[in-house]
């Protein structure tokens, strides 16, 4: 299979039907996939050839789309980058990649310069929409390269819980099959509108992006998000489905400014990262009473869907907690620390196989082979399942923190905040949050009892990593809780913030 | 992709649901797959190793559904032999693939030792119901091969026919593609009840049992079809999904005896092996009001699907003469005789692409390459598309005509002949010509032995088509041969004009 196998199905069977919205351009599928062919025609004049990464630094758009077809047709590999990353970060990922050609929109292109000194690999960068309208004028359309199966299509970079992230490599295989089970799992239609409001260099919506080509329709693309943006692209283009994080719906459904928005075309939602609390559930059938509701539950390394809530399971309290089944494509199993199932009820890594399970991490064999020991792919998440196969999350092996949607190691926060001279030691843990979800959280041990304050913690933090990682709030202790064998005790610094919870996810 | 991965979903996330109903016999999902595994490890005890083909000759029935899932199982493969064959046939394809080990059922069970004889291959025959059960009952359950992907899950035998049988070779993954691929395209949902009624060695219905197993629910078997017998089983089984030829529909909705019988439950009908008329369809919707319609064309090379005719294209009438469009997970094409893509409208050869394309014919190099020559598979059938993708197929290659160097359909002159009150029946063959190569050559079954002359029936024909596709010779027959499936013979039919002659389509 091959990521551009569905776009030849809309020009063969829908050539007039509008495959883009960005504000007020739209195009045909016809025109769509014309503009990729020049496109990736206009690459391989750039030099880029069989395998060769392409970066993606960009706000959703139809470009966007453009490229996420292009670069497969010309037969290289995406590399699609984290908008929110910090120069330094963004380097790292194409110097560790070798990625010789970028796509900076007009909202990066200013970061250019920088990234070129950062990233001397850099041979190409495309600044912003006219220089890729440009290419497209200046090229003929160069056939599809089709190259496809288990050959390497992406490589999607994951915050490590190390200091550097880590590159996932997907082949096609690995993204269609989750995309093909995906749609198999859901009551999707043909012909619908899909609204990507979640940035596309995230593999849940760069998936929703692909499985919504499987299916066929047409993609209206928004960025950046805002409630009253969403609200406003729903009723003017008659979305009918769109994928969310759960604190997007929470500001679409409670906004004063969107409660007069006509949403009622919308059949089905999706969302990630987290389940969905109650009342925000409620709060959100009462104002989308047609629309059905499906969480799911991977990740990059799983290219990325490994279970499914679907609508019927949201009618159950007691599943709403949950991260749903196994999908079609996909085996889940809950294992213990020698890789033996547990039994049902018991607490143990969620692990997972299937043709979606990734390559390996870029250059870096050891990580691979432990990440993929015995053919599972270890997520580093701790769950368990039910006797109907319905997986609870319980806990992030890692400790991981979503805040907003978005993935904060903490180990990465801690490494930023350790090199304040105040700071003798630290620790960085999730807690709940109205707005976030979950906030980021800094338990901090000063030299000296000398107290910075959040702001100066927060800036310097900033400094080194993305802001919407650094600390939103900050506690002192003498000394942190530490097990015998060393290591800081987060799940008692956690205790004291989710006591009476439930932190199904942290 | 592994045939076998959905039932570990199904003992995993619904082990108390009902598996197999067979008659008053019903299984659990849990009791099934714990009889599969104990039938794999009798398997192995019978001496079969990786990759040994195992005959299947049985009418559809639970213990053919374990048969299924436990060749591989034991990581064999499979051989689904057609019922309808006779034993030299059956003993060509047991000799041909070298199958060792063969199930036969209560009903084949006294052919077995004329098989034997015929075949010196078969080591070791598993005969009827209660053998099986024997071999359960004295087996431990063995763990799953779980081989998949590229490597050999079937060999099906197609074209008894028209000449020697061939061997298709289809992998896991071709049929799991097919499968996911329409479960894609249509509107299933987990937890219905699908009737197999259409024989399961017959690679459409395996593959609608297949995707059953993907989406998740309860297989009702029936054998032999009668119209009550389908109706009786969708009413006491609330059935849900069901998959036919046309003159199974038929029987069902026309037949006298099935008139009171309550058919509410069902909700998605497939047919396949030929369109449905309008008056037939219509029929049909007001029979079934709550059942959607929708054509599968394909066949055993495609493993099996190649496009899908939806429900919304049947309210379309002039849409439900056509195959449908290209199905998610393959390309479709119309191209020349020399491989290239003829304009829309344009009659050519229907070729398909995609990871559902067989591995090839077992032990036929060079039939195999013929047939994926420039890694297309050439169906054989003649089709056309039209400007929305849509496939009409007009014939098969080999029954086309080719006199005075126009290329001559003969579906479309048998059309034309058909609407004549004095044809009962007929089919147009091409027969050798001194002046035109070949010559128009219709067999006709009168209405009452009343015979119309062949000026009567040319300007009849000229009516609705071009006087050059006019029969210029007829004959009156008796009764048309068919084959085992109902299609007429043309084989036999041209072999007295033909003999001692060649022909080079054929």
């Amino acid at each position: 299979m091959q990521l551009t196998q569905s776009v030849h199905h809309a020009v063969q069977q829908t050539p007039d039907l509008t495959a883009t919205i960005f504000g007020d351009r739209v195009r045909t599928w016809a025109e769509s996939v014309d503009r990729v062919a020049r496109l990736a025609a206009a690459l391989t004049d750039l030099g880029v050839r069989q395998g060769d990464r392409i970066g993606l630094l960009a706000l959703n758009s139809d470009i966007y789309h453009e490229f996420l077809l292009a670069v497969p047709w010309a037969d290289a590999v995406l590399m699609p980058i984290n908008t929110r990353w910090s120069a330094n970060e963004i380097a790292f990922s194409l110097r560790d990649s070798d990625t010789r050609v970028l796509y900076v929109d007009d909202t990066f292109a200013p970061m250019a310069p920088q990234l070129r000194e950062l990233a001397p690999c850099l041979e190409n960068v495309i600044e912003g929409a006219a220089a890729v309208d440009r290419l497209i004028a200046d090229h003929e359309p160069a056939p599809d390269a089709r190259r496809g199966g288990d050959s390497l299509a992406g490589i999607f970079y994951t915050g490590g819980t190390t200091a550097q992230p880590k590159g996932v490599m997907l082949s096609h295989n690995n993204m269609m099959v989750s995309a093909l089970g995906a749609v198999a799992a859901t009551n999707t239609v043909p012909g619908g509108r899909y609204l990507h409001v979640a940035p596309m260099f995230h593999l849940a919506a760069l998936s929703g992006w692909l499985l919504h080509n499987v299916v066929g329709g047409t993609h209206v693309l928004l960025s950046p998000f805002t409630p009253v943006g969403m609200a406003d692209a729903i009723e003017r283009h008659r979305v009918t489905d769109t994928l969310v994080v759960p604190t997007m719906l929470q500001l679409l459904v409670d906004s004063p400014a969107t409660a007069e928005h006509d949403l009622s075309s919308l059949r089905r939602l999706a969302y990630g990262a987290s389940p969905i609390s109650d009342a925000l559930l409620d709060r959100s059938t009462k104002r989308l009473p047609d629309t059905e509701f499906t969480q799911a539950y991977g990740m990059t390394e799983l290219a990325p869907i490994a279970t499914l809530l679907g609508p019927d399971a949201h009618q159950v309290p007691r599943l709403r907690r949950s991260a749903g089944r196994a999908a079609p494509h996909v085996e889940v199993l809950i294992v213990n620390e020698h890789d033996v199932e547990v039994p049902r009820g018991d607490i143990g890594e969620v692990v997972a196989r299937g043709d979606n399970v990734m390559l390996g991490y870029w250059n870096r064999p050891e990580e691979t082979s432990q990440a993929l020991r015995g053919g599972w792919l270890h997520t580093g998440d701790a769950g368990y399942m039910d006797e109907d196969g319905f997986v609870f999350l319980v806990d992030r092996l890692r400790d991981m923190i979503v805040s907003g949607g978005e993935n904060v190691y903490s180990a990465e926060v801690e490494n930023a905040l350790a090199k304040h001279p105040a700071v003798a030691a630290c620790a960085v843990i999730g807690v709940p949050d109205g707005e976030w979800g979950e906030r980021v959280h800094a338990v901090v041990v000063a030299v000296d009892g000398v107290r910075p304050t959040v702001d100066e913690l927060r800036d310097h933090v900033k400094e080194h990593i993305a802001g919407y990682k650094a600390p939103r709030s900050i506690e002192f202790i003498e000394v942190l809780p530490l097990s015998g064998a060393g290591k800081v005790l987060k799940r008692e610094l956690r205790s004291r913030h989710w006591a009476g919870r439930d932190r199904s996810v942290s």
